[in-house]
């Protein structure tokens, strides 16, 4: 008999106090504990955020440079990379706990507003056709002449009534059946899926004659609700919040990893899943709305995000030749996807592309209404990977271009999310080198988020303070320029003015990742445009959607390549297109096919294998590109300095 | 605040102890103690059969008929008009507990028996059309340069292979779909049902190429279960138990009663699926068949067990104007309907007519062919209830006789079903009124079952025991025949042979309730024969099927005036018709359709609103009946004697 001691894990702040089995993985022990910890390789030990201090006890630790002499000495590791060989006591410091997360429970709950988006005239006008109907029927009552059951009666009436056939009854409707036409003298309130042709459910005529829906976005980084009137199109609620799976990874692909773990699926499913619940319950709450109105919810989500939603290995997606186990998931029940609260709601998702293009996008291009228009829009969805599509009403393409989260944070040591305290706007002064910035909520600053390192990045360049290549300029009297722990960094805000006590800064490896990431959008840009024989002037419109678009500052974004140098005139910013996409799929039977012919219409190129993207991607590795007349006003600014 | 006090209740034999609020009503104690007694009347205090003796403590008791007043003294009382008042103790006397019970799990397990009945030519033929097909698949490896996804490459060789567009996937295959491809080298087994175009399942193509499914019919008194080999026929074993629902009450309308009382609905469901779960569970382990490979179900049973084994309620069944909530019940899956250890099974039923002539009576039906021959049948299933139909090729009509469960053995004192100790065949001597009889299993008497009441009837009207309205002839010399307790009884087996210790007899009481039951199922056929200008002698031949009518003496039965008096070869007994036509059903999506076709066709003739039958139903109070001329075989057997 195998007999496994038991050891106590005691963690502060807090003292919670776990039990775990001999060499189990410290950093699995603290999620266990209900603790949350930055971590954005998923436990591999390449983001070196997963760091805590261990007070008492062993650990066993592998090896790693984000531990140093000193900080080994003092007992800090890797939790990650630690297995418990004793009792311990362990010190999570406020640096490795989780950040930008909103408190279990409490939502950002927003009112009525319709649209995400800035420039709500290029978004595709909301329709009202409703697929799923809410309409009173009035039931022949049976007599003794006239004494056939009830379902037929019904099925009779809504023939009648709607001219549809072959109308499926759930078994939980038909055992309501009976003494629904009883006690409302047979005259009721039925509910019916047009698409599937099913009776979703019945009801006393006495309800008053509102049927609800969800919109929602699932993506890698945040979840966005709106609970929407489907008889006016109003959005009574929305709710937002960080996806609670960031802890298990910050990436698309650290999270496919933990799903090969034991149980690794389950975990990631249900953490969604109770947060899409208590984010469901609170809007219901919030705007006092009966969960029998609520009829369906309609769900858009990168590849990924939409396999582990519905319990399906993601595996495959990240393995030779990345495909996806479906693009297109069958509508469902709430029930059957142990979504609670609204057991009436019929579940349907927007159809994906291919395994790096998904319904996410299909979502936005159709809230964009660029697949119904003459001219050609480059769409860009910059969260934490980015996408992009090309095309208008006759042809489209589309790619992925794995970013990585570099702009959101991740492989940026002072890199953060766009939350309070966040340096979101970036000018130095170019005699002294000094940084003026501002912050998000105005606070001390405690990180850079993406719009404040493309800000960073550009304006270093334009002043001089890196190279083309992103190298320091060691040659001029930079005086926030140090060396330390091995590496050069510029200091944006000194400890003495920081809400964290220390420096804020960007070293070389830092810039090294964002100009990987910026060059992989703008590489991802050129090939596709190549793919159709387009060039960079025969855009007319692009779209920036996304959590990263929000507050990026274009100019910025043009002068470090990243985005094509084209007239600032031709870009929007459209916000969170997905769930914009899906609100309008949940009012419109309509614009739900229209997006399925979005997926099917649009013509996917594979990256990771085209010779031409990585081709651009190392000409990209250049501020603002390796050719310079690809980017005339950048070239213009850079001699005018 | 409310305050019940809890008051304990404690069982003689078993010393059980349970506790209840005060006033709780003592028959519903000893069913949640999970004790059962026998109760005819579903507790409405008319069958007198739940009497228990209060040993200690009060309870208040509603006076009535069943317990005199000696009896009264020694703290009898009848369980379902009892409130407990205080802590008490209660001895169930053997006679209370209910009879019949096999004990659990230990059901009567068979082997490969085909059809369950006698005249097996007379039934129609198997044909093994299995509409769940299971076949091996081999699905197109994707590739980078055809990387189209896994369900869209399914779908395709399922195209291919089977011409079958449109198919609906479930969630739970696409789970299991990538690592299920992946695993067997892109060549999978998949499971699809072509009627609801599901696919059902995909398994691992190392699985032995089998299916089976469950027919089963749930009768009011019996349930009984075939578990079949759908590629070849074969059933693999069968299962009976009674109906664990009897302990609410031994017929249709005192179930209904019972789904009127809080949770009533709910009691009765639990305790069938409890017992359909277990029967499903002892099948599958003494055949050694995975659960996996177990595709479908198909079920029949009257309308009001049909509506208890959906969860619907069948209060309207008994109500003016009887109507059922449906006779079709949808499609659906086993998990859906908390239907255990068959989580891949689609469950099916058979349509049924009316609300007292059912899916079982279809499926019957549909068994015997009748519906394909030009011959004038009629059918008479005989269980708790008496359903007919009358037909053939060409048209049907068919009723329902409330016949009652006296032949079952409810409303006669010394009834029993036909269990071990049940007399089955009697005869009496003409010179000294001694009745000779044989009992099943040969033992001891301890009662009389249908069979036996028929016989004793036919005797003792042969014999002038009773007259021709069915009363006691006084005037002869019968010392068998005692006045005892207010009325006459008529000894079939002493006290000292008999296997109770007590008189087995019959009472006047007994032959009004059996008087009543043969007059209805004779006013039964002679009413539908009317209604179609048929004549008793235009009927080609008589089926019997059902419970009763398998050890029935057809003699007897035409003596008494029960069954037509037409040539004895005429008559054919079927045993279980309605799990043989499930049988069918499961194995043939031909014969499926058939039997909704069936269901369909039979014009129902509803008998409680009908005066010709009201006639018939008083002129058959008399033996055999009033106008002898439907009876001149009796007639001549009459005056011989």
């Amino acid at each position: 008999m195998s007999y496994r001691k038991k050891l106590t894990v005691k963690f502060f702040p807090g003292e919670k106090i776990i039990e775990v089995p001999k060499d189990y993985n410290l950093k699995q022990a603290i999620l266990e504990s209900g603790l949350d910890i930055e971590s954005t390789c998923g436990g591999v030990g390449t983001c070196g955020r997963c760091k805590v201090q261990v007070k008492s006890g062993h650990v066993y630790a592998k090896g790693n440079k984000f531990i140093s002499d000193d900080e080994k000495k003092k007992g800090f590791v890797l939790s990650c990379q630690s297995k418990i060989k004793e009792n311990i006591v362990v010190l999570i410091p406020e640096k490795t706990k989780a950040k930008g997360k909103i408190e279990k429970g409490k939502f950002e709950i927003g009112k009525g507003k319709l649209y995400s988006g800035i420039n709500t005239d290029e978004l595709a006008a909301a329709e009202i056709k409703p697929w799923i109907i809410k309409e009173k029927i009035t039931v022949e009552k049976p007599t003794l002449d006239s004494n056939t059951n009830d379902l037929y009666r019904l099925e009779k009436s809504i023939r009648n009534n709607f001219k549809l056939e072959n109308i499926s009854f759930p078994i939980s409707v038909i055992r309501k059946l009976p003494y629904t036409l009883r006690d409302n003298n047979w005259e009721i309130v039925i509910i019916l899926d047009k698409i599937t042709n099913t009776l979703v459910n019945i009801q006393s005529v006495n309800k008053e004659k509102k049927i609800f829906g969800f919109a929602i976005d699932i993506g890698t980084t945040t979840l966005v609700i709106y609970l929407v009137d489907l008889t006016t199109g109003e959005v009574i609620g929305t709710a937002s919040e960080y996806n609670p799976q960031i802890k298990f990874g910050e990436d698309i692909i650290s999270r496919i990893v933990y799903t090969l773990k034991n149980d690794g699926l389950k975990r990631l499913r249900d953490v969604l899943l109770d947060l899409i619940n208590k984010m469901v319950l609170a809007l219901l709450k919030s705007s006092n709305i009966d969960e029998e109105d609520v009829v369906s919810m309609m769900v858009a989500g990168n590849s990924t995000m939409m396999h582990i939603f519905y319990g399906v290995p993601p595996r495959f997606i990240r393995e030779v030749p990345y495909v996806t186990v479906t693009n297109k998931f069958p509508g469902t029940s709430a029930p059957e996807l142990d979504l609670k609260y609204i057991k009436n709601a019929a579940v349907y998702s927007i159809e994906g592309v291919a395994s790096y293009l998904g319904g996410d996008i299909s979502s936005g291009v159709l809230a964009t209404n660029m697949a119904k228009r003459k001219e050609i829009t480059l769409f860009l969805d910059l969260g934490t990977n980015g996408e992009l599509v090309v095309g208008n009403c006759d042809w489209m393409v589309g790619c992925s271009c794995s970013a990585g989260p570099a702009f959101e944070g991740g492989g940026v040591k002072c890199g953060i999310r766009a939350v309070d305290g966040a340096i979101e706007k970036v000018v130095i002064d170019q005699n002294t080198y000094k940084c003026f910035f501002k912050t998000i909520g105005q606070g001390k600053p405690v990180g850079i988020c993406g719009s404040g390192l493309i800000d960073l990045i550009s304006e270093m360049f334009l002043r001089g303070v890196i190279d083309r290549r992103g190298k320091f300029e060691k040659g001029i009297k930079n005086p926030f320029l140090k060396y330390t722990e091995d590496e050069y960094i510029y200091v944006v805000a000194e400890a003495g003015e920081s809400g964290t006590g220390k420096d804020i800064f960007i070293s070389e490896v830092d810039i090294d990742n964002l100009m990987r990431a910026k060059a992989a959008v703008y590489a991802g840009i050129k090939t596709l445009l190549e793919e159709v024989d387009l060039n960079i002037k025969d855009i007319d419109k692009v779209y920036i959607a996304g959590g990263l678009g929000k507050n990026i500052n274009v100019q910025s974004a043009i002068i470090i390549g990243m985005l094509p140098d084209i007239n600032i005139k031709k870009y929007y910013f459209l916000g969170n297109t997905s769930v914009t996409g899906a609100y309008l799929c949940l009012l419109s039977e309509h614009k739900y096919k229209l997006a399925e012919e979005i997926a099917n219409n649009i013509t996917y190129i594979e990256l990771s294998v085209n010779m031409k993207f990585m081709d651009r991607y190392v000409a990209g590795l250049f501020l603002p590109y390796t050719d310079l007349k690809d980017f005339p006003n950048v070239e213009s600014l850079f001699y005018s300095y």
